[in-house]
């Protein structure tokens, strides 16, 4: 067991983050000793994550950030709207759940990203980026509306602001010129290194040409006129025409400000006492207020300072964690760093380098992500191939329908991208790319069930995809799979096709050769082991099983086959690879054994998935052979409910989805 | 039979029309005739438009622009994408198809919106807003990388660019660098009146207290210069400091240049040589370039110049066709208005109304319309409570998720959005709504089958709202359970609550009564007419029908009850008005009844429907009461197809889901 945070810093002298653990408590600091308990939240983050693994860059640059608010407004009253949510992690400890972190994203610990239903210093729930603002947007209303008064603040990236619902939702607050602050935590970069005209003109707005230009000039009349005699007037004239250009052209504020939101900064963000004057000079206004505030991610860990993305989420273990301020006190602890574990390859990674391999044989194939090159390994693809890689930021909608673009025009585009962020593109994946048949691939990563929680589940993915008309949507049984699916959908791909993997190692993945891929008729549906479907008249169960849960159902079958008790019937296990279009032929010859029991698995919601195709294809069949007797089919998956974070096998046998759950489910239907 | 144009435009003298009907003709013209032709193509739009009804503002508003368009660029080659694309019928006459303008519309006739399956000149497909620049972004990569030389050009009105996913490809675009031209038509509204600091910024442009400020003080530096003496270097830099400052500052391109895309303009959008020649000057340049053109909605038909909003969408024989501009020929054809025909209050006038009565018993509900105030009805809600609505221009996913802050926060929002709109919000409906159970309220107005054809069908909400846990899903048999389950909805609902009803009149809305409510148990369905469930042993066969379902059933049930010869059953009707909980303890009852056949009727998708909800309830008890004989279930619905334009009841007989087909259908099942 690990000992608790407290027991740890008891060793400290002095401990400003013993006293300082409350709000309240907080707002009593100096601001040294705010500084100095910036210091000890920042050791204790790392200290607490190597052993329990999680976002470590963006919780260590949003320190101070996250005291300021504390220190100037009053949670839970005032509502912060955390962006995203997974650098929450000072707020977290801060707000009565310091002592809960070695639970951190554990099956039944403390969430990774903010949540409401832990805390009422949580005003809200957020995975997904750009939405605090909207939050915001309504929150003010709402409380306008109820005549309440409190403060509505939402906490957002640079990279959460490229997405296409925070600029719908600063356009439509600029319009309303409601009581909102939002605080810009610019770091400069998103999980991927951030992309946009936007963020290069935050980059470069102190030495835009415009700014440049115009300076040079002012200096140049100044040069002239000062060998000129001129009235008091006219050089009052000049100073004040100088300062107006300085001040709304210098910072990023004359974007804001032409919508409608008043902006103050830059400021420092590791400067507490800048950033709290800069909240308490804006705090009594009651017009949409935006501070810029300029923060490192990764601040105050030097290898997370210089690969903060590298650093973006952190393993269990796998830090060193050397603090770059040395401590001040000899009596610190000293950190082990302990050896990460050895793992497989994971289906991303898997995807990744398929995609690279078949890079030259397939020169038009390009590869776009939304800001997940990192986490769904592509990165390695677009430095490979930069000229055909396209991080468009978290901009999901504008990635799909750009892809549509793409093979409208003749290219092969894969767009590489999260179940969970699908959901934001699904508009765009029927009107741009479904509706015209266009061969756009979309490698569905992290489908699933995944250890982050509600917010990420990969589960609907299945459903949804397979109500739009004119899609494939396949998922392989193992590594090789993948990769054949790939090779064989740019090959051969008329339309849409979707490769949904989860996140996890990949099976078999040690069998992959290199450049070796095999054309593979993925509609069609495979055989595992033998083949009882010929056989009419004996005892017969058969496993459909879709994507990961082939090899579960393999195990499964083991433990039958080991269990001679039950053993009482035959079990044919079919890899179902596409869950559209179904493999009618195969189907059909399965629903000629009537007295056959089907039971289906898959690694998504129950409600419209795979299971559903195959009720729907048996409803079907009653039409035109309304006296057939069937087969009864039997769905296994994800149950209609949100499912909590915790490690993916938890979250499996939860669902009665891991080998056992499956054979004792198998093994209890009579025959 | 409808004269063709041709025929009609035969009395014109000179008619330039009839000469330039194609690109090449219209490069040949001087500015002079391209003026005359523009008039010409606007009164055979008002023409048209009288006889099929259409989208008539924004198409009289973009006359000139298609013109230049085609005078400087080459269609096919270069890439004209229109946004929305029901601007487009300019472009079509030009392109081929003027002579099919009385098909527009209709069933097998010309579409309203632009597509390449009707011509090779629509470089892509659309009917949703704000596409069009990322699929410019993608078809000026799919150039570059296969080395092709043409524009790639992407027009965009106001109203689209307020939209989340239109800002997020400009971004991309001016981080990318490409060649893209995007032209900004201007009306400043969208459907309905332009929401949002951006819009309002284009408007005030030349008032801004920064330019104006700062232009102040120039000349005063200027008045006092004037008396002093000074040397030309200085006169120059001041010269170019003004200059400099004018071109950066007065116009609106400020942003879009801190984007990284320069912007010429704003020019007069109804000078066709004014437009013509800024095309000219940057149809060289090989980097992002925005064209800001200032147009007006229903220019040259006075009424709808006078009231753009009313006249963005006409029936057919709702316009009285008097130019503005007189004829110039004594010979111009006299239009004879047509008397709009009657119609009964429709769905989406029945909610709105609804809304407006339930506001005072209801006073922390609030209502929110992504830009279709108009269409939805909703707009009398908000001239009636205007602190209490919320127009958020084309924004759906900022729509919905500050919904969810609202809802959050104590308010009791009402979303209303067209179904096929809602696609755009699936991940903040999941995300923001459904995981933390918010009682936020959709009104789905377009719910089914709808004349707009591909891109608009709402058939895809039941199957996806469906698979989210914590949802309920309503849909009325009529007007008043419409109101009713509105009514019950904002008083008892603990979570989120989708009520979808069809673009319909509604079923009998005669005997609504003004402020009266029923409370409804929603999540109960309802037996209409006989209830035959307790007779075990007759031949028996159950109707479940979903919403605007049930009226159609009645009258199959009715066409079979006339038809002695095949009345062979017992058929009872359930009014299934909620999908999203079933009733279970109805269907426990029905499915006592081993030997009776179900029908499943919905206006929506078959595939993960509300039919496949009734499967899938059936599967679900196999697993506790394997040994039950189950009633065969038989389910009709939209097939898995993309549904074209035309009146829907044609779509619904197409689909075999009119009363006729319904009651062959279900007399044919022996039972």
């Amino acid at each position: 067991m690990f000992a608790t945070a407290n027991q740890v810093n008891s060793v400290l002298i002095d401990s400003l983050i013993d006293r300082a653990i409350s709000p309240a408590e907080v707002k009593k600091l100096s601001y040294s000793e705010l500084t100095g308990l910036a210091k000890e939240i920042r050791e204790e983050i790392v200290r607490n994550l190597n052993k329990t693994g999680g976002h470590l860059a963006s919780n260590l640059g949003i320190v101070e950030i996250t005291l300021a608010l504390h220190y100037v407004f009053d949670s839970p009253a005032d509502k912060i709207l955390f962006d995203v949510g997974h650098q929450c992690y000072v707020h977290k400890m801060l707000t009565g759940r310091r002592d809960k972190f070695n639970t951190l994203r554990q099956y039944q610990g403390l969430s990774g990203f903010i949540s409401p239903l832990e805390s009422e210093h949580d005003a809200f729930l957020a995975g997904h980026s750009s939405t605090s603002v909207s939050l915001a947007v309504g929150m003010a209303i709402a409380r306008d509306l109820l005549n309440q008064k409190h403060k509505v603040i939402a906490l957002i990236g640079d990279g959460g602001l490229t997405g296409g619902m925070a600029l719908e939702a600063i356009n439509h607050l600029g319009h309303l010129g409601k009581d909102v602050l939002i605080i810009l935590n610019d770091n400069e970069m998103s999980i991927s290194e951030n992309v946009g005209g936007f963020s290069q003109y935050m980059k470069r707005i102190k030495e835009t040409y415009f700014y440049r230009d115009i300076k040079e000039k002012i200096h140049l009349i100044e040069d002239k006129l000062e060998h000129t005699a001129l009235d008091a007037d006219v050089r009052t004239m000049i100073e004040l025409v100088k300062k107006e250009a300085k001040a709304k052209i210098e910072t990023p504020g004359i974007v804001f400000e032409k919508l409608g939101v008043d902006y103050s900064g830059p400021i420092d963000g590791h400067d507490v006492e800048a950033v709290i004057k800069a909240l308490n000079n804006i705090k009594d206004k009651n017009t949409p207020q935006l501070v810029h505030i300029i923060t490192q991610k990764g601040k105050g860990y030097a290898p997370a300072e210089q690969d903060s993305i590298k650093y973006h989420g952190v393993s269990a273990h796998s830090l060193e964690p050397i603090l770059t301020e040395p401590a001040k006190t000899s009596e610190a602890v000293p950190y082990k760093a302990q050896p990460a574990k050895a793992t497989g390859k994971t289906y991303s990674e898997v995807f990744s380098q398929a995609l690279i391999e078949l890079a030259e044989v397939e020169p038009n194939m390009v590869v776009i992500t939304p800001a997940t090159a990192e986490g769904s390994g592509v990165v390695k693809f677009g430095k490979a191939y930069p000229d055909r890689f396209f991080d468009v930021a978290i901009c999901e909608q504008h990635a799909v329908t750009m892809a549509a673009g793409m093979a409208k025009a003749g290219l092969k585009p894969v767009v590489s991208i999260y179940s969970t962020f699908l959901q934001r593109a699904m508009d765009q994946v029927i009107h741009d790319v479904a509706i015209l048949k266009l061969p756009v691939i979309f490698g569905i990563d992290r489908a699933g069930l995944v250890e982050d929680g509600e917010t990420h589940q990969g589960v609907f993915d299945i459903a949804y995809l397979r109500s739009i008309p004119n899609f494939t949507v396949l998922a392989p049984k193992d590594a090789n799979e993948l990769r054949n699916m790939l090779f064989s959908a740019l090959k051969n791909a008329d339309g849409p096709v979707a490769i949904r993997f989860p996140r996890s190692q990949a099976i078999s993945a040690e069998f992959i050769e290199s450049n070796k891929f095999t054309e593979l008729d993925y509609q069609s549906w495979e055989i595992i082991g033998p083949n009882y479907l010929t056989e009419n008249n004996t005892p017969h169960k058969i496993i459909l099983a879709y994507g990961s849960m082939v090899d579960l159902a393999k195990q499964a079958r083991e433990i039958i086959a080991n269990n001679a008790q039950v053993n009482n019937a035959n079990i044919s296990l079919i890899n179902a690879r596409s869950t559209k279009s179904l493999d009618e032929k195969l189907l059909a010859q399965i629903f000629n054994l009537a007295n056959a029991k089907i039971i289906t698995l898959e690694e998504g919601c129950l409600t419209g998935g795979f299971g559903t195709a195959i009720l729907e294809w048996a409803s079907s069949q009653k039409i035109s052979k309304p006296s057939k007797k069937q087969p009864e089919i039997f769905c296994l998956g994800v149950k209609d409910q949100f499912i909590e974070h915790g490690a993916r096998n938890i979250l499996l046998q939860n669902q009665g989805l891991d080998a056992k759950s499956i054979a004792n489910f198998v093994q209890g239907l009579s025959v």
